[in-house]
C-alpha cells in the first residue's frame, strides 16, 4: 500500500483527535476521525465517552452534505454492530462516503474485519494499516483487554535511590515530591481502575481518587463537567474496611475484593467481588484478575505496598513499572521496594527494559516495561 | 572586566587543550595555554604529566620569537616558584609577552596571586577571571585538595532498580553490563587512586587497575606509552592480604592501610600507611584520610561494598555518587546498596542532587552530588 503525505497528514490529525478522549472513553477505545473532500478537511470528531457519539458520527455531522463522495480517515475500524449507538459503518454508508482509510482493524477477535466488510459490501473502498503503530499506541489498555483478556497493569513505586520506601520504624510520608504526586494524578486519570489494599488504605488513610486540580496538566472532564473517577479496587482479605475510612468519603466507585465464600456485608455504597485466598491468607492474584473480568477494565494503576507489588510482578501481571526515585539514600535498615521470594540465582531476577526516564520536580521518573512471562 | 568574543575563543581553546591532560597530570592540575599575536594563535600547549613542561612553556616554545609582544591565554595563574621546572611567570617575562589573560588564580593559598604579581612587577598587563567556572571544572580534584585539604571522592555503586547489589546467597557477578564496566575504566583513569577493602579484593578477586583497552573511549597514555595506573589504596584492618592475590600481579602501586601500631610486614612491592581503628574494628575514616594526605591525591574513586560506602557517606566524605542501575528487580531478600545506621527520621536521610543521568549500554548511570556536611 502506498500512502501519500496527505494521507499521513489526515491520519495524524485523526490520531491527535483520538487522544483527546484518553481520560474519558473507558471502557471504549480512543478513536479519532477526519472527513476529507477534495484534499480539505470538512469534518472531524473523536469519541469522548461511552454512550456518546462515536468519532465517525461526530465527523459526519460536521461534514453534513459534504460527506457525499468524501474520504474518511479513522484510527480504528468502524463498528458494525448496535451497541449503545448504531453501527458507524452504516452511518458512513448512509452519508455517501466513497473511501475509508483506517489505521487498524478492530482488535476484538469476534468482530475484527466485519466493519470493513460491511463498508466494502456497500461499494466503499477500504484500506487499512496507515500509521497502525501510532494508532495502537492510543489504546494500550483496550488492546490488552481485547487481545490478552486482561487489563494493562501499571505499577507505581516510589523510593529513595537505594530502593527504600520507608524507614524501619515505618516513617515514609513524602519520600517523593509534590511534583511526583501531581504526576500520579495523571496516571490515575488515565486508568480505568486503581488497585490497592486495605493495608494501604488504613496505613496511609489513602483516598486514591483523582484530584484533577492537583495534576501537572489539564485532565479533560466528562460531559457533565465532573472528572471521571477510576474505580478503586481494594483487596481486603480480612475485611477490615468499615466504610468510615476517607476512601469512602469521596466521589467514585469502590469495589472491595473479599475472600470467596465470605458472608460479611460490605460498607454502604461499596460494591464487592470475590476471589480465593492462597495458603498464606493472601489473595490468589489470578483469581482476582478473573473476578475483575466483568468490569471491563482496560487499565489498572497499582498503588500499594511492597508485598502486592512483588506478588504482581512474580505472577507476571505487571506490564509497566513507574518508579519515582528521590535523590536520597535511606540505608539498608529501611524497607525495600518489592517483596519477592528469595532468589537463588540471578537468572531469576525480574527483567525490565527502560521506556522513559525523566526528571519530575526534584525526583526522577523511570518507566520500564516488565519482561512478562504470561502464566 | 569586558571580554571580547576573541578573548573567549582563545580561552576556550586553552581550556580544551588543558583537558587533554586529564588522565595524566596528577598530582598537578590540568592547564592549557594559547599564545596570540595580532589575533592569531602562534603557540599552544598543555601540561601532560608531572615533571614534564608546563603548558606555558610548551606554548612559548611553539611561538618562538613571535612571543615578543604577544598575549598569553592560560587556564590557571602561571607559577612563580621553582618546582620540578622553573617558574612559568619568569618564562613569560623572558619571552617578552606583554599581556597575560588567566582564567583563575592558583588555588593554593600559599602561592595565590604571586605569579600574577611577578608578571605585573615586570610590566606585563595581567587580567584574571575569564571563563573561571569552566577552568575550575577542569580540576575538581586538584581544587578539592588545595581548598579543602582532601581529595574529591567519587563513590561507585552498582545495583538493580530496587537498590540491590547481590542475592542473599552472595551471587552478584555482572548485575550491571559490560558497557557499565567499560565506563568504570574511564573513572579509574581519571582518578589518582582507587579506594577499596581487603574484603572486596578477596571476594571479587579484584585487580582494580585501569584496563584502558576495555574503556569506552580513548585514555591518553603517559609519555612512556604506558597508561598511568591509579594507586590502589586497600583498607586491610585484619591484614588479610598476602600478596598472592591478583591485585598484586598487576602494574601500578598498591598502598595497604594497616591498623596504627601493627607490626606485620606488608607483601613485597606494597606500600603501607597506618590509621586507627574504631571500637568495631573498622578504620576510622577521618584517620585514613589524614594518613593519605602525604600522597597528594586529587581524587579518589571508591569501589567497595555497602559497608564502606555507607561509612564514607555517613562521615560526609563522598562528593559524588556514580550509580549504575540495571533494569532488573532482585527483591527484598537481596543485599542493599549502602549500610548506614538505622535512621529514625527522614530528616536524617543522605540528600543528593542529580548531576547527570544517561543510558550506558542496557544500564542507567546516575551521577548525583552528595550534600556533604563537612565534619
Amino acid at each position: 500500500m502506498n500512502w501519500s503525505p496527505l494521507d499521513a497528514q489526515f491520519m495524524a490529525q485523526a490520531i491527535q483527535l483520538a487522544a483527546k478522549g484518553r481520560y474519558t472513553t473507558t471502557p471504549n477505545p480512543n478513536v479519532g476521525c477526519v472527513i476529507v473532500k477534495q484534499d480539505k478537511v470538512v469534518g472531524q470528531g473523536y469519541h469522548h465517552q461511552a454512550g456518546g457519539p462515536h468519532a465517525e458520527v461526530m465527523a459526519l455531522r460536521q461534514a453534513g452534505e459534504q460527506s457525499r463522495g468524501a474520504t474518511c480517515y479513522v484510527t480504528l475500524e468502524p463498528c458494525s454492530h448496535f451497541g449503545r449507538t448504531p453501527p458507524c459503518a452504516q452511518a458512513l454508508i448512509d452519508a455517501g462516503v466513497t473511501k475509508v482509510v483506517m489505521a487498524m482493524q478492530d482488535p476484538n477477535p469476534a468482530v475484527a474485519g466485519s466493519g470493513a466488510q460491511m463498508l466494502q459490501a456497500a461499494g466503499i473502498e477500504v484500506v487499512s494499516g496507515l500509521m497502525a503503530d501510532a494508532a495502537r499506541a492510543l489504546n494500550p489498555g483496550f488492546l490488552s483487554r481485547m487481545e490478552r483478556g486482561r487489563p494493562l497493569v501499571r505499577l507505581k513505586l516510589a523510593a529513595s535511590l537505594d530502593g527504600k520506601t520507608a524507614l524501619a520504624n515505618g516513617k515514609s510520608q513524602w519520600i517523593t515530591s509534590v511534583e511526583a504526586r501531581a504526576d500520579v494524578q495523571h496516571f490515575r486519570a488515565l486508568s480505568c481502575a486503581v488497585l490497592s489494599t486495605a493495608e494501604t488504605v488504613l496505613q496511609d488513610q489513602a483516598r486514591l481518587t483523582l484530584r484533577a486540580e492537583q495534576a501537572n496538566h489539564p485532565i479533560s472532564p466528562m460531559q457533565d463537567g465532573e472528572w471521571r473517577q477510576p474505580v478503586r479496587v481494594i483487596l481486603d482479605a480480612r475485611q477490615r474496611l468499615t466504610g468510615d475510612e476517607p476512601l469512602f468519603q469521596q466521589a467514585g466507585d469502590v469495589l472491595l475484593v473479599y475472600p470467596a465464600g465470605s458472608a460479611a456485608t460490605a460498607p454502604d455504597h461499596a460494591k464487592t467481588c470475590y476471589a480465593e485466598l492462597d495458603s498464606d491468607g493472601y489473595f490468589d492474584l489470578m483469581a482476582v484478575f478473573a473476578a475483575l473480568k466483568d468490569c471491563a477494565f482496560n487499565s489498572l494503576w497499582v498503588e500499594a505496598g511492597a508485598r502486592l507489588a512483588g506478588s504482581l510482578l512474580q505472577a507476571g501481571l505487571v506490564d509497566e513499572l513507574v518508579l519515582y526515585q528521590a535523590a536520597t539514600l535511606l540505608g539498608h535498615h529501611s524497607r525495600s521496594l518489592v517483596d519477592v521470594p528469595e532468589l537463588t540465582d540471578l537468572s531469576q531476577a525480574i527483567e525490565l527494559s527502560w521506556q522513559d526516564i525523566r526528571h519530575v520536580g526534584p525526583d526522577l521518573r523511570l518507566i520500564a516495561r516488565v519482561h512478562t512471562q504470561e502464566k
